[in-house]
């Protein structure tokens, strides 16, 4: 099983790479990074609103194209693509795939629906802060 | 089978209340309405960026506090509850509960996922618009 969400930002392919990959960026609409993200580097983030630590491995990069990083640190954690792909110099489709859920685990509906939530919201939260340059729709998900 | 998505709006009830209920309002974050949102009626939706039309039942309304309709006119869709609570004259939390989904269907799961997609997505872009005054969040999910 694996989810994937597919969509449209309104500008070119390099400023959503560096939205992700700057930690002077990222904390605008997702995490506060540790460090950039660069190839075969662990990052540890932060969701302050969350109160939420997470490390992830930065398995590959692509400049302006492609980041996959696994969450955690053991190897076990689920895989995560996010590909861009540039229609004009004023527009990027991003799709991001999240793989490696258990389909054998009683959580598994839960966990696949309270996983598009997160990816929903940070894409469009990720919109907010390229777009209209708006960093505070964050953390507003009740838990 | 149900979905919930509880989210923090930074305004009053009674704004994001009138936010869904009158039609110059909902437009700029979610559907074109045919008509204000009133107990008892039938209204029409459209998603322009989707060029999706839907009808709703409205069959409930408690000004500032709940609004329940139901998808369709033929009383076999899905049933939605819309609760608003006013933590302060600053901030309200919207939960948003929609009932119906049937268990036998082979795509409930990806029915499941789907719909939380849509409910985070307007939520999120509901802030935008309310509390930034940001309409053009909509419309970026690529189906």
């Amino acid at each position: 099983m694996f989810n994937q969400t597919v969509f449209k930002i309104l500008k070119p392919a390099n400023e959503v790479f560096e939205a992700f990959v700057a930690p002077e960026k990222i904390k605008n609409f997702w995490f506060t990074s540790s460090a950039r993200w660069e190839q075969g580097q662990t990052v540890g983030l932060r969701y302050e609103e969350y109160n939420a630590d997470v490390s992830i491995e930065v398995l590959e990069i692509e400049p302006n194209k492609k980041i996959i990083f696994r969450w955690g640190t053991d190897g076990e954690g689920n895989r995560v693509t996010i590909s861009l792909k540039e229609l004009d110099q004023a527009s990027t489709i991003i799709e991001i795939t999240e793989e490696g859920f258990k389909e054998d685990d009683d959580e598994l509906i839960r966990n696949l629906i309270d996983n598009k939530e997160g990816w929903v919201y940070m894409l469009t939260c990720l919109k907010g802060y390229l777009e209209f340059d708006v960093n505070q729709l964050k953390g507003a998900i009740v838990k």
